[in-house]
C-alpha cells in the first residue's frame, strides 16, 4: 500500500512528542517533514524540542523546520503551566547534533504541497499560525492539499476558557482562515481527545516496553499527568497524537459533517469552534468533526508504537 | 407543609399551556399570578394563550398579566413555525370570559416580591424581558427576591443557533441582567430538557386520562410533536414543565454551582450561556445549572397532573 | 404664542445646573417638570442638586423626579472628577425645604406624554436610561412625544474616549432605545457645544448681573472651568444649556438631517454616535444633528436669563 | 543630499498612478521598486495598471511587484465604481513591454528592508495587506524599517462607511499589524487629503503641459473627476500623492502625534482608525496623524512634476 505523506505541524509539548514518534513509526505514513509553531512554549523551543524528540527516537531523517513566533493578530500565549518551562519538562531528553532546517516553515509547507500534488496530509497539533500563513501567502495550496487533519476545538466546553480549546484560542484568526479555506479537514476536537486519558496503569505498560525511548515517554507522561492533575483533579488526555492515529485508521474516529463557524469576537466566546449540525440551512459543511473515539484501540496502536 | 408562592413568567406556546396547568395543579405550589411575554407568539396572543389554558383548566382565581411586546433591543423573534400560527395550534381551545389584569405584569411582578418578602420563586419559562425590566425599574426586589427557576439555556448545542437557546436568544440583554442581578437563580437548560421527549405512547397515556382537559391536551401535544418532527426529524420535548417540576421536587433534576455569563456580541455566539464550572478562577458563581434530569419521574408527574 | 411644554431630564452637573434655570425662566417654555438621573454622580445626588437650584432660583412649584440609579447594562461611571464629588462643587448652594416627587421619574414621563398628546418636548441632558425605559415601559409614548432634543454624542471625537461622549458612554444601549424610537429627535454633540465655552469674561459678565443667583452661578462656573483646565487644559464648555437654548430659538444652531446609529460593540468605540449623511444608502435619517452654533448668541441668552 | 529609498506600495487607481510618477520624477526620492496588492481593483489588474503607467512615464528601471490578492480575513472590496473595471479609465493608456517581477512583493519588501537597514521608508497606498504579510513572515523588519508613510484612515468621517476609509477598511487586521508593529508611521487621513481637491482648473494646468504624459493624466483625472462627482455630487481628492509628497517635503503637511487604534470589531465602526490625542493615558502613541495640509502647494509640486 502506497504510504500517505504526511506534514506534521507542531509545538511540542508532551503530547506532541509522542504524536512525533508515532507519525515517524507508523508504516501508513511517510513523514515528510515537521514543522513547528509557538504555542504550548515559544516556537524556538518547540523547534529545539521537535529536534530532542527525533534524536532520541533515532528519526535523523526527518527535517525539522521552524516557522511562525507568533500568532497572526493575538499576543502569544502559551501553556507552559502545563507542559513545564521547557515545553517537555518531566525527563532530560539527550542533547541532539540535529538542527532546525533553513527554509521557513511556511515555505516548506508551500513547496511540499506543490511537490505532492493532491497528495499532502498535513497533521496539525498546534495553533494554525503556520497554516494559515501558508495560505494566505500562496492560495493556490488550498486546491493542491489533500487534507489537513486537526486536534483542536470542541463542541461541547473548551479547556482555556468555558467556550475555547488552547490551539484555536491562541490563533483564532488562523482557524478561521484554515477552516474556511475550502481544503478538505477533520477536526479532532476535545469531545474525543478527553477521553484518551493517561492513567498509571498505562504509563507502566509503556514503561515495560524496557527501550530507553520507552523510559523516557513514560516519565514524560507522568510527569504530565501529575501537572495536570495538580492544575485541575483531572486526569491528562493524548490530545494530539488522535489526529495522527486518526490518519493511520479512521475507523478509530467517528465524524459528522458539519459547518465549523470560528468565533473570533464575542466577549466570553473567542476562539470558539461554533459547530453546527443540521440547522444551518444555506451554509456548505466545512468539516468532519470528530464525535466519537475508539479509546482503548488508540492507546494499544500508542503503546504498540512508542516500542 | 406551606406552599411556594410562585409567579409564573410565560409565552404560551404548547409547554407553557402545560407548564401552566402543572402549576396550578401541584399541592407543593400556590400559583399567585401569570405573567405573559412577547416569544413563541407575541404578547397579545401568549396572553390570550393563557387565559385560555386557564379556563380550560378551571383556574378562574389565577390572575393573568400582559407584559413586555419587545424585547429590550432585538426585534422579537417569534416562533410560530413550532407552536403554529396560534401559539397553541392542534386544538380548539373554548373560549373563555376570563380577561387581562389591568396591571402591568412588570408592576405585578414587583407588587408581589415586596408582598412576599424573601419569599417569592419565579418561574420564567419565556424570554426574560419582564423579569428583566422588573430588576431595572426596582433594583430592591434583587434582594427580596427568593430565587429563580428559569428554562433556558444550554451548555450544549443550542435550538435557534448552534450557540444559542430560543428563550435566551430572544432577549440575550434581559437575560444578562437576570444573570447578574444576583437573585439565586436555576438554569434548566436544553441539556436536561432535551431528554424530556414527547412519545406517542405519552400522549396515549395522557388521552386515556379520558378528562376533557387531557384529550385537549393530547391533541396538542401530538400536533406540537408532528411540528417539531416535520421541521428536524426529531421528538418534541417538554421543556418549559421541567422548571415547574423542579419547584415541585428538586430531587428531579441534578445541578451545579457554575458561573453563567451571557454572550450578547459575538458573530456566531449572541445569547448564548457561557457555562464554566472550575475555570473562571476570581469570578463568582451566578447559577445552579441543571445537568442531569430523571425523566421517567418528570413525565410520571406530569401526566398524574394533568388528569 | 402658546408655550412649549418641556420636561427637562438631567443629572446635575454645573450645566445641568445652568440648563434648568434657564428652561425655567425662557418665556418660550412652560417647564412642566424636571426628571434626574444617574450620570454626573449618583441618582441620589442628582435628585438633591436639582432641588438644591430649585430653591436657589425660587423654582418652587417645578416638581423634580427621582429616576433610574443605574444604566440598563453598564455599571455605572459618574463624572465626580470634572463636577466634584457633590456635583455641584464650587458654590454652597443654600439648603432647601422642596423635595423629591414620590413618583418614579419613568412613570411621570409616561403620564405626561398622555397628558400632552403630540406636544410634549424632551429636553435630556444625561444619559438616556429614563427616557430609554420610558419608551420600553410604554412603546405608544413613541408616537405621541412631540420631540426629544438631546445633548450628547459626536460626529469628531468624543469625550470619555477618543469615539464617545459621556452622556452616550454612560449607557450606550438606553442611547440606542431611544434613536431608534421613531420619535423625532434633535442631537446637540460636542460638536457645537464645544464652541460655548466658559471664559473668565463671561463669568464677570455673570457676576455683574448682581443678584445672589448670578454670584452662586459665576462661582460654579468658574470651579468647573478651572476643574477642566486643571484636567484637560482647555477651557469648560456649557454643554448642556445648549439644548434648551435650541428649544427657545431654533435659529442658534444648525442641523442636518443624519442617520445616527450607536455602537454597543465595538473594542475602541463602544459609545460612539455613528453620524451619517449621504451614504447610508436605504437607511432611513433619524435624528437631525446639530452642525453648527451662534455661540455669541447663545452666551446672550444665558447671561440674560441668568440675571 | 542623499536621496530616500522608498518602495511604494499601492493599488492602482488614479490617484495611485499620479503617486508612482511623482515618487519616480521627485528628486528627493530613490523609488526602489513598486508592489502591488488588491485594492482598488484585483492585485492582477493593479499590477498591470502599474506596469502600464511605468511604460507612459519612461520608467523602465524600476521593478514592479505583484502581492497579495485577498485581504488577510474578509473578503476582497474593491472600488470599481470609482476607478471604473481597469482601475484606470479615463485613458487608454499605451500597452507595454515591461513585465511583473517573479518575486513576490511581500518577499522584495523583507529583502529590501534588510538591504536597506534603517533606511527604507515604505510609502503604503493601498490596502496594507503586503506591508502587514511582510510583517507576520519576518518580525524583525520591524527594528529595520525606517518608516511607513501611509495614505489611509480619518479622524472625521470615513468614505466607505461613516466610520471607515476605504484602504483601511479593505482590510482592517492588516492595518491592526501594522498600526501595532511599532514602525514608526505617518498616517495621511482623509482629514488631510479631502482638501486637495480636483478642478477642473487644476486639471487644465496638467493639461497645459503639453507633454503626452500631462495629456493622458488630464483625461484620468478628468474622469475620475467625473466619477466621483456622478456619485457624490462631490469633487474628487488627490488622496495617494500626499503621502508620496509628504516624504519629498515634510513640510506640506502638519502631523500630530497620537495613538491610533485600528476598530477591526464593531457593528457600525470596523476599519475605524480611532485617534487619541491626549487621553489615552497609559497607552504609547505609535503614530504622527496628519492633521493639516497646503493643498495648494501639493499641487503646485503635482503639477510641476507630472511635466
Amino acid at each position: 500500500m502506497k504510504k500517505i505523506p504526511v506534514i506534521l505541524d507542531c509545538d511540542p509539548g508532551h503530547d506532541d512528542a509522542v504524536a512525533i514518534v508515532l507519525a515517524a513509526r507508523s508504516p501508513e505514513i511517510e513523514l515528510v517533514g515537521i514543522t513547528c509553531v509557538a504555542g504550548n512554549v515559544e516556537v524556538e523551543q518547540t523547534a529545539a524540542n521537535a529536534l530532542k524528540v527525533c534524536g532520541l527516537a533515532g528519526l535523523r531523517t526527518v527535517p525539522v523546520f521552524k516557522g511562525m513566533a507568533q500568532p497572526l493578530l493575538n499576543e502569544l500565549l502559551t501553556a507552559e503551566h502545563i507542559h513545564g518551562k521547557s515545553g517537555l519538562d518531566g525527563a532530560e531528553l539527550p542533547p541532539t547534533d540535529l538542527t532546525v532546517q533553513p527554509t521557513h516553515a511556511v515555505d516548506f509547507l508551500i513547496e511540499k504541497i506543490f511537490t505532492f500534488p493532491h497528495e499532502m496530509t498535513i497533521i496539525a497539533i498546534g495553533p494554525l499560525t503556520n497554516i494559515a500563513m501558508a495560505i494566505l501567502r500562496e492560495p493556490r495550496i488550498t486546491e493542491l492539499t489533500k487534507q489537513i487533519v486537526l486536534m483542536g476545538g470542541a463542541m461541547g466546553m473548551g479547556n482555556v476558557t468555558p467556550s475555547a480549546e488552547f490551539n484555536i484560542y491562541v490563533d483564532p484568526e488562523a482557524a478561521r482562515i484554515v477552516f474556511n479555506s475550502g481544503i478538505p479537514l477533520t477536526m479532532i476536537g476535545l469531545d474525543v481527545t478527553h477521553q484518551v486519558l493517561v492513567s498509571r496503569d498505562i504509563i507502566e505498560q509503556i514503561r515495560q516496553n524496557g527501550t530507553s525511548l520507552a523510559h523516557t515517554f513514560a516519565s514524560l507522561l507522568a510527569w504530565y499527568n501529575a501537572s495536570l492533575n495538580a492544575l485541575s483533579g483531572e486526569l491528562a488526555a493524548m490530545h494530539d497524537p488522535c489526529a495522527v492515529a486518526m490518519v493511520c485508521d479512521p475507523s478509530l474516529i467517528a465524524t459528522e459533517l458539519m459547518r465549523v463557524d470560528i468565533e473570533t469576537r464575542g466577549e466570553f466566546t473567542r476562539g470558539r469552534t461554533v459547530c453546527a449540525r443540521g440547522f444551518s440551512a444555506g451554509r456548505m459543511p466545512n468539516a468532519r468533526v470528530a464525535v466519537g473515539i475508539n479509546a482503548p484501540r488508540v492507546w494499544k496502536m500508542l503503546i504498540e508504537r512508542l516500542r
